[in-house]
């Protein structure tokens, strides 16, 4: 192999191609951004990177506030859609059959069919050349209790989770190992299969699970 | 399906685990953050958000410089034992068997193993309350010319990257559909068909690929 160097450009893989909802439960928005990601642990923050050309830039700009779902493979079309058309000619919930939830503390609406949606309050916009960085608080987190077993563990391996890399959207592949893999000690590797603790065995779910 | 409401979580995937290289080829480190992700387009911009206690947070502090390099599953073993194990006491590159190669602009190397590097100067550093957060200008970027085709193409899911999930590494699956692929009309679909250049019939390349 050889490594060879170009540009400058965005190559950073795999990224969720997040769905962003915004506005109002009465007036809600969606759109799809990959320029998101955790910032701080404790207390857990995010951001999202957004163009001010997006009408969801508008809305987000003025209410301080979005949420960040999580793209499964039954929902990639309409994230592709959301990321494709604007809210200004679209109802985008309407058009994508998809159902706006109301939050625990803020107005704007999470996506009742994403597994996963972390409600967030903007802290801070740093403006960038081509886009405004929204800093935000995670004020909640919601899940779709289905992935979530009778010890009360969330299983995000199960919500068929999509990437985005480089253009494309795939979907998850095997699982290679769990953090801290490399220096775990073989006892307490067989320790763990004793206890039926290992990652590959989830206990019983509430509801069925696919 | 019912959401419920969690507390506040760090729950954003799937996400990557980037191997963050700093330092010098003389005296090289590595650590693993997955908080990491792009801010702006143009100019290409990112961040990693690291601990103050970790040593790599000392030496991007000082040098101003880092290399994000993407991970695969071939080194995701490398990529775990890089984020567990201390730069203070452990020489990384080293004992996981890795290269340390010269960037075009900074001082820092980048992992020739690794298949795409971005290379990245600090331009500000925001501090949170577990995490300071480096923000970068990607000066170059590095790809291993193997995922390149003949016509100049880089094909980044031929290259075995990885995701990294609630505390777990797992590889990329199937592909769903393109950027834009719900909008688009099947005459386009058709004649890219009959151009051969869907994304699906790679042209050949340079060398021979797995």
């Amino acid at each position: 192999m050889t490594k060879i160097t170009w540009k400058p450009g965005t190559l950073l893989a795999p990224i969720p191609p997040a769905m962003i909802s915004c506005g109002t439960i009465e007036k809600p928005n969606i759109m799809t951004a990959a320029w998101t990601g955790i910032i701080n642990s404790e207390p857990p923050m995010t951001y999202v990177s957004i163009r001010p050309s997006r009408y969801s830039h508008q809305i987000i700009s003025k209410n301080k506030e979005f949420v960040i779902n999580m793209t499964t493979s039954e929902l990639t079309k309409a994230a592709d859609y959301c990321g494709v058309k604007s809210g200004r000619v679209a109802n985008k919930f309407k058009e994508m059959n998809l159902t706006p939830l109301p939050c625990s503390i803020i107005k704007a609406p999470q996506i009742k069919e994403s597994p996963v949606s972390l409600e967030c309050q903007v802290i801070n916009t740093i403006p960038f050349e081509s886009h405004d960085m929204f800093l935000a608080k995670i004020l909640a987190v919601h899940v779709d209790d289905q992935f979530i077993d009778q010890a009360g563990k969330l299983w995000m391996e199960k919500m068929g989770l999509v990437a985005y890399i480089h253009g494309f959207y795939f979907g998850i592949g095997k699982k290679i190992g769990k953090f801290g893999f490399s220096v775990e000690k073989k006892t307490t590797k067989e320790k763990r299969k004793k206890l039926l603790l290992t990652s590959n065995t989830p206990r019983k779910f509430k509801t069925k699970i696919r």
